[in-house]
């Protein structure tokens, strides 16, 4: 499987509604999150903890609706961009507009990069 | 100016339609700027040779219309989208859809990366 193909298959997932699938299915075991904000999520090792990352996410967030939008290709690295609304648990319902940077290195995907849009 | 300061400026210029006065503004003299493509467009190096690709993609494209969102920032890092509605000299009117990943330097552009849509 190509990057780009990767980057196809994991973006219809995520297209379909099937974040958690997509990231299981092409993580690889020292996966690396990283999020664009100090403290724990900064950044996140091994395919155990960043798993944990999405089961607290599920958990304390409702979905109302996604867009998803993607993938942009170059190379061994793809771009997908979520727009969701969203309401954290006991706060403001919110549009979140975040994009996914990934990094494929032998067949899975390496690195995960997360930017956050000026609405976010 | 902080890179979130850069990439808020540098977006504005985008969406205002000033992309030539954005590069040249904000690219350091040793910008390299990579296309997901094989050939001589793969990797440019150096103010002088980027700035002679915007010269001449300007030259060979009529652009009809253009749509700019972001920035999406993560740290020194930071995506702009842009759709554009355009004709290639010679060529089909298209629809461009790509994303640039620029990293900044000492407050400065050091490399820009675009990323594909699948439907460009």
């Amino acid at each position: 499987m190509t990057s780009q193909e990767l980057a196809q298959t994991f973006t219809a997932l995520c297209k379909n509604g099937e974040f958690e699938a997509a990231g299981r299915t092409y993580w690889s075991d020292d996966i690396v999150s990283r999020e664009p904000m100090p403290g724990d999520m900064a950044e996140i090792r091994g395919r155990k903890d960043v798993e944990g990352k999405g089961v607290w996410w599920y958990a304390n967030h409702e979905i109302h609706s996604t867009k998803v939008e993607g993938p942009y290709v170059h190379g061994d690295q793809f771009l997908v961009r979520f727009t969701m609304d969203v309401t954290p648990k006991g706060g403001q319902r919110m549009n979140m507009d975040e994009v996914g940077l990934y990094t494929v290195k032998d067949g899975k995907i390496a690195e995960e990069s997360f930017f956050f849009g000026s609405s976010s």
